[in-house]
Protein backbone atom coordinates (compact mmCIF):
# COMPACT_ATOMS: atom_id res chain seq x y z
CA UNK A 1 0.00 0.00 0.00
CA UNK A 2 0.92 3.48 -1.16
CA UNK A 3 1.69 5.74 2.06
CA UNK A 4 1.40 9.63 2.07
CA UNK A 5 4.60 10.10 3.75
CA UNK A 6 5.82 12.24 0.61
CA UNK A 7 3.14 14.18 -1.36
CA UNK A 8 2.78 15.55 -4.72
CA UNK A 9 3.59 18.68 -3.12
CA UNK A 10 6.93 17.34 -1.72
CA UNK A 11 7.94 16.20 -5.55
CA UNK A 12 6.48 19.44 -6.57
CA UNK A 13 8.96 21.24 -3.99
CA UNK A 14 11.81 19.27 -4.64
CA UNK A 15 11.31 20.16 -9.11
CA UNK A 16 11.25 23.36 -8.39
CA UNK A 17 14.75 23.15 -6.71
CA UNK A 18 16.53 21.09 -9.34
CA UNK A 19 15.09 24.03 -12.17
CA UNK A 20 16.37 26.99 -9.71
CA UNK A 21 19.57 25.13 -9.62
CA UNK A 22 19.15 24.69 -13.67
CA UNK A 23 18.20 28.43 -14.19
CA UNK A 24 21.66 29.58 -12.05
CA UNK A 25 23.75 27.08 -14.24
CA UNK A 26 22.61 28.45 -17.48
CA UNK A 27 22.49 31.83 -16.19
CA UNK A 28 26.05 31.09 -15.52
CA UNK A 29 27.19 29.19 -19.13
CA UNK A 30 25.09 31.90 -21.70
CA UNK A 31 27.66 34.57 -21.64
CA UNK A 32 30.50 31.81 -22.23
CA UNK A 33 28.29 30.50 -25.06
CA UNK A 34 27.56 34.05 -26.29
CA UNK A 35 31.15 34.79 -26.10
CA UNK A 36 32.11 31.82 -28.39
CA UNK A 37 29.35 32.09 -30.54
CA UNK A 38 30.56 32.68 -34.16
CA UNK A 39 27.63 34.01 -35.84
CA UNK A 40 26.30 37.32 -34.46
CA UNK A 41 22.61 35.88 -34.77
CA UNK A 42 23.44 32.94 -32.12
CA UNK A 43 25.29 35.44 -30.14
CA UNK A 44 22.36 37.67 -29.84
CA UNK A 45 19.82 34.73 -28.94
CA UNK A 46 22.24 33.55 -26.25
CA UNK A 47 22.36 37.20 -24.85
CA UNK A 48 19.12 37.90 -24.86
CA UNK A 49 18.18 34.48 -23.55
CA UNK A 50 20.72 35.37 -20.86
CA UNK A 51 18.66 38.15 -20.16
CA UNK A 52 15.05 36.30 -19.99
CA UNK A 53 16.89 33.75 -17.64
CA UNK A 54 17.12 36.28 -15.06
CA UNK A 55 13.66 36.88 -15.06
CA UNK A 56 12.95 33.34 -15.14
CA UNK A 57 14.71 32.50 -11.80
CA UNK A 58 12.93 35.69 -10.29
CA UNK A 59 9.60 33.74 -11.37
CA UNK A 60 10.94 30.46 -9.81
CA UNK A 61 11.82 32.25 -6.82
CA UNK A 62 8.07 34.05 -6.41
CA UNK A 63 6.79 30.29 -6.79
CA UNK A 64 8.71 29.49 -3.70
CA UNK A 65 7.25 32.56 -2.27
CA UNK A 66 3.60 31.41 -2.73
CA UNK A 67 4.60 27.97 -0.79
CA UNK A 68 5.96 30.35 2.32
CA UNK A 69 9.19 28.74 1.25
CA UNK A 70 13.06 30.48 0.96
CA UNK A 71 14.84 29.71 -2.50
CA UNK A 72 16.51 26.74 -2.30
CA UNK A 73 18.67 24.88 -5.30
CA UNK A 74 19.27 21.21 -5.33
CA UNK A 75 22.20 20.53 -7.58
CA UNK A 76 20.79 20.03 -11.25
CA UNK A 77 23.19 17.27 -12.31
CA UNK A 78 21.11 16.62 -15.75
CA UNK A 79 22.14 20.32 -16.71
CA UNK A 80 25.45 20.33 -15.25
CA UNK A 81 25.99 17.65 -17.65
CA UNK A 82 24.54 19.59 -20.71
CA UNK A 83 26.98 22.58 -19.82
CA UNK A 84 29.77 20.13 -19.45
CA UNK A 85 28.75 18.72 -22.88
CA UNK A 86 28.91 22.29 -24.29
CA UNK A 87 31.97 22.86 -22.63
CA UNK A 88 33.52 20.39 -24.27
CA UNK A 89 31.87 21.31 -27.71
CA UNK A 90 33.76 25.02 -27.26
CA UNK A 91 37.12 23.26 -26.38
CA UNK A 92 37.07 20.60 -28.99
CA UNK A 93 35.81 22.36 -31.98
CA UNK A 94 36.73 26.30 -31.05
CA UNK A 95 37.79 27.99 -34.47
CA UNK A 96 36.10 25.56 -36.92
CA UNK A 97 32.78 26.09 -39.14
CA UNK A 98 31.01 22.84 -36.92
CA UNK A 99 31.45 25.30 -33.44
CA UNK A 100 28.11 27.27 -33.80
CA UNK A 101 26.17 23.71 -34.73
CA UNK A 102 27.50 22.37 -32.20
CA UNK A 103 26.35 25.30 -29.81
CA UNK A 104 23.02 25.58 -30.74
CA UNK A 105 22.36 21.59 -30.08
CA UNK A 106 24.40 22.23 -26.91
CA UNK A 107 22.01 24.59 -26.02
CA UNK A 108 18.59 22.90 -27.51
CA UNK A 109 19.21 20.15 -25.57
CA UNK A 110 19.02 22.42 -22.57
CA UNK A 111 15.70 24.02 -23.65
CA UNK A 112 13.88 20.43 -24.20
CA UNK A 113 14.79 19.98 -20.93
CA UNK A 114 13.42 23.45 -19.53
CA UNK A 115 10.52 22.56 -21.40
CA UNK A 116 10.00 19.25 -20.19
CA UNK A 117 10.20 20.27 -16.64
CA UNK A 118 8.04 23.58 -16.55
CA UNK A 119 5.77 21.54 -17.93
CA UNK A 120 5.89 19.11 -15.40
CA UNK A 121 5.60 21.52 -12.73
CA UNK A 122 3.15 23.34 -14.69
CA UNK A 123 0.70 20.54 -14.36
CA UNK A 124 1.18 19.80 -10.61
CA UNK A 125 0.74 23.42 -9.97
CA UNK A 126 -2.78 23.13 -11.71
CA UNK A 127 -3.48 19.41 -9.63
CA UNK A 128 -2.00 21.67 -6.43
CA UNK A 129 -4.63 24.34 -7.48
CA UNK A 130 -1.66 27.13 -7.64
CA UNK A 131 -3.28 29.37 -10.03
CA UNK A 132 -0.60 32.06 -9.87
CA UNK A 133 2.08 29.88 -9.84
CA UNK A 134 0.19 27.82 -13.16
CA UNK A 135 0.60 31.63 -14.87
CA UNK A 136 4.21 32.34 -13.67
CA UNK A 137 5.29 28.28 -15.03
CA UNK A 138 3.38 28.76 -17.97
CA UNK A 139 4.88 32.32 -19.19
CA UNK A 140 8.51 30.39 -18.42
CA UNK A 141 7.63 27.68 -20.35
CA UNK A 142 6.09 29.63 -23.60
CA UNK A 143 9.52 31.11 -23.49
CA UNK A 144 11.59 28.41 -23.32
CA UNK A 145 9.58 26.94 -26.26
CA UNK A 146 10.35 29.98 -28.57
CA UNK A 147 13.97 29.97 -27.49
CA UNK A 148 14.23 26.48 -29.42
CA UNK A 149 12.37 27.44 -32.13
CA UNK A 150 14.32 30.62 -32.46
CA UNK A 151 17.14 28.07 -32.60
CA UNK A 152 16.10 26.06 -34.69
CA UNK A 153 15.43 29.12 -37.28
CA UNK A 154 19.27 29.85 -36.98
CA UNK A 155 20.41 26.43 -37.01
CA UNK A 156 18.30 25.79 -40.30
CA UNK A 157 19.26 29.31 -42.33
CA UNK A 158 22.62 29.37 -41.69
CA UNK A 159 25.11 27.82 -39.18
CA UNK A 160 24.46 23.89 -40.48
CA UNK A 161 24.75 24.97 -44.11
CA UNK A 162 28.02 26.61 -43.47
CA UNK A 163 29.72 23.95 -41.63
CA UNK A 164 28.49 21.57 -44.54
CA UNK A 165 29.64 23.51 -47.61
CA UNK B 1 38.59 32.77 -39.46
CA UNK B 2 37.29 29.64 -39.09
CA UNK B 3 38.90 26.80 -39.63
CA UNK B 4 37.82 23.36 -40.82
CA UNK B 5 40.39 21.39 -38.31
CA UNK B 6 36.93 19.68 -37.07
CA UNK B 7 33.90 19.57 -39.13
CA UNK B 8 30.17 18.92 -38.94
CA UNK B 9 31.72 14.98 -40.01
CA UNK B 10 33.35 15.00 -36.14
CA UNK B 11 30.55 16.77 -34.07
CA UNK B 12 27.73 13.50 -35.61
CA UNK B 13 30.17 11.24 -34.72
CA UNK B 14 30.84 12.95 -31.23
CA UNK B 15 26.81 13.47 -30.95
CA UNK B 16 26.51 9.46 -32.17
CA UNK B 17 28.65 8.35 -29.08
CA UNK B 18 26.90 10.60 -26.93
CA UNK B 19 23.57 8.93 -27.70
CA UNK B 20 25.15 5.86 -28.07
CA UNK B 21 26.22 6.05 -24.32
CA UNK B 22 22.84 7.96 -23.44
CA UNK B 23 20.73 4.76 -24.90
CA UNK B 24 22.93 1.74 -23.13
CA UNK B 25 22.47 3.94 -19.66
CA UNK B 26 18.96 4.18 -20.27
CA UNK B 27 18.69 0.56 -21.15
CA UNK B 28 19.94 -0.47 -17.61
CA UNK B 29 17.84 2.64 -15.73
CA UNK B 30 14.16 1.30 -17.25
CA UNK B 31 13.96 -2.34 -16.09
CA UNK B 32 14.82 -0.49 -12.24
CA UNK B 33 11.66 2.22 -12.87
CA UNK B 34 9.53 -0.70 -14.42
CA UNK B 35 9.70 -2.37 -11.39
CA UNK B 36 9.57 0.59 -8.85
CA UNK B 37 6.32 2.10 -10.74
CA UNK B 38 3.19 1.58 -9.12
CA UNK B 39 0.96 1.39 -11.59
CA UNK B 40 0.77 -1.51 -14.41
CA UNK B 41 -0.01 1.07 -17.19
CA UNK B 42 3.65 2.75 -16.22
CA UNK B 43 5.41 -0.40 -15.60
CA UNK B 44 4.42 -1.81 -19.42
CA UNK B 45 5.46 1.79 -20.91
CA UNK B 46 8.56 1.30 -19.20
CA UNK B 47 8.81 -2.33 -20.33
CA UNK B 48 7.74 -1.65 -23.79
CA UNK B 49 10.89 1.30 -24.01
CA UNK B 50 13.22 -1.11 -22.59
CA UNK B 51 12.47 -3.39 -25.85
CA UNK B 52 12.44 -0.20 -27.94
CA UNK B 53 15.95 1.15 -26.83
CA UNK B 54 17.41 -2.35 -28.03
CA UNK B 55 16.31 -2.08 -31.27
CA UNK B 56 17.58 2.13 -30.98
CA UNK B 57 21.35 0.73 -29.83
CA UNK B 58 21.18 -0.89 -33.22
CA UNK B 59 20.26 1.91 -35.19
CA UNK B 60 22.57 4.05 -33.70
CA UNK B 61 25.82 1.01 -34.32
CA UNK B 62 24.45 0.78 -38.20
CA UNK B 63 25.03 4.04 -38.24
CA UNK B 64 28.22 3.75 -36.97
CA UNK B 65 28.82 1.11 -39.88
CA UNK B 66 27.59 3.62 -42.54
CA UNK B 67 30.39 5.53 -41.44
CA UNK B 68 33.12 2.67 -41.39
CA UNK B 69 33.19 3.06 -37.87
CA UNK B 70 33.43 0.71 -34.50
CA UNK B 71 30.54 1.91 -32.40
CA UNK B 72 32.03 3.67 -29.39
CA UNK B 73 30.32 6.01 -26.55
CA UNK B 74 31.16 8.98 -24.55
CA UNK B 75 29.73 9.37 -21.41
CA UNK B 76 26.57 11.40 -21.93
CA UNK B 77 26.93 13.05 -18.39
CA UNK B 78 23.25 14.80 -19.07
CA UNK B 79 21.45 11.40 -19.11
CA UNK B 80 23.77 9.69 -16.10
CA UNK B 81 22.65 12.88 -14.08
CA UNK B 82 18.83 12.60 -15.34
CA UNK B 83 18.96 9.26 -14.16
CA UNK B 84 20.60 10.03 -11.20
CA UNK B 85 17.88 12.14 -10.63
CA UNK B 86 15.62 9.23 -10.87
CA UNK B 87 16.93 7.29 -8.21
CA UNK B 88 16.88 10.28 -6.15
CA UNK B 89 13.02 10.09 -6.97
CA UNK B 90 12.80 6.35 -6.21
CA UNK B 91 14.65 6.60 -3.29
CA UNK B 92 12.82 9.41 -1.68
CA UNK B 93 9.33 9.00 -2.90
CA UNK B 94 9.34 5.16 -2.58
CA UNK B 95 6.00 4.01 -1.46
CA UNK B 96 4.32 7.06 -1.94
CA UNK B 97 1.52 7.95 -4.13
CA UNK B 98 4.07 10.84 -5.71
CA UNK B 99 6.23 8.03 -6.77
CA UNK B 100 4.76 7.73 -10.24
CA UNK B 101 4.13 10.52 -11.06
CA UNK B 102 8.23 11.43 -10.30
CA UNK B 103 9.14 8.77 -12.27
CA UNK B 104 6.78 10.15 -15.30
CA UNK B 105 8.95 13.00 -15.49
CA UNK B 106 11.90 11.67 -15.01
CA UNK B 107 11.27 9.64 -18.02
CA UNK B 108 9.86 12.28 -19.95
CA UNK B 109 13.08 14.88 -18.83
CA UNK B 110 14.75 11.73 -20.07
CA UNK B 111 12.72 11.67 -23.75
CA UNK B 112 13.13 15.10 -24.44
CA UNK B 113 16.80 15.36 -24.31
CA UNK B 114 16.94 12.54 -26.92
CA UNK B 115 14.00 14.29 -29.07
CA UNK B 116 16.44 17.25 -29.15
CA UNK B 117 19.81 14.95 -30.05
CA UNK B 118 17.98 12.95 -32.78
CA UNK B 119 16.53 15.72 -34.47
CA UNK B 120 20.12 17.33 -34.24
CA UNK B 121 21.52 13.70 -35.74
CA UNK B 122 18.95 13.55 -38.37
CA UNK B 123 19.45 17.36 -39.41
CA UNK B 124 23.27 16.86 -39.60
CA UNK B 125 22.84 13.48 -41.78
CA UNK B 126 20.61 15.25 -44.28
CA UNK B 127 23.10 18.03 -44.89
CA UNK B 128 25.72 15.43 -44.55
CA UNK B 129 23.98 13.20 -47.44
CA UNK B 130 23.70 10.13 -45.15
CA UNK B 131 20.23 9.26 -46.15
CA UNK B 132 20.12 6.00 -44.77
CA UNK B 133 21.26 7.70 -41.74
CA UNK B 134 18.31 10.30 -41.65
CA UNK B 135 15.66 6.91 -42.10
CA UNK B 136 17.18 5.10 -39.28
CA UNK B 137 17.62 8.34 -36.90
CA UNK B 138 13.91 9.46 -37.81
CA UNK B 139 12.34 6.01 -36.96
CA UNK B 140 14.07 6.52 -33.28
CA UNK B 141 13.02 10.34 -33.45
CA UNK B 142 9.22 9.29 -33.97
CA UNK B 143 9.65 6.27 -30.95
CA UNK B 144 10.76 8.95 -28.17
CA UNK B 145 8.13 10.89 -29.47
CA UNK B 146 5.39 8.04 -29.17
CA UNK B 147 6.63 7.41 -25.64
CA UNK B 148 7.14 10.65 -24.69
CA UNK B 149 3.34 11.49 -25.78
CA UNK B 150 2.19 7.81 -24.14
CA UNK B 151 3.72 9.67 -20.65
CA UNK B 152 1.72 12.51 -20.94
CA UNK B 153 -0.84 10.75 -21.12
CA UNK B 154 -0.43 7.72 -18.73
CA UNK B 155 0.37 11.09 -16.23
CA UNK B 156 -2.87 13.11 -17.26
CA UNK B 157 -5.15 10.16 -16.59
CA UNK B 158 -4.56 7.86 -13.38
CA UNK B 159 -1.13 9.25 -11.79
CA UNK B 160 -1.38 12.67 -11.57
CA UNK B 161 -4.72 12.74 -10.09
CA UNK B 162 -4.24 10.02 -7.92
CA UNK B 163 -1.56 11.94 -6.05
CA UNK B 164 -3.12 14.97 -5.41
CA UNK B 165 -6.20 13.41 -3.74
Amino acid sequence: MATREHTLDDLFVETLKDMYSAEKIILRALPKMAKSAHSEELRQAFEHHRDETETQVERLEQVFGMLQKSPRAKVCEAIQGMVEEAKDVMDEFKGSDALDPGLVAAAQAVEHYEISRYGTLKSWAGLLGLHEAVKLLDTTLQEEKKTDQLLTKIAESAVNRQAAQ
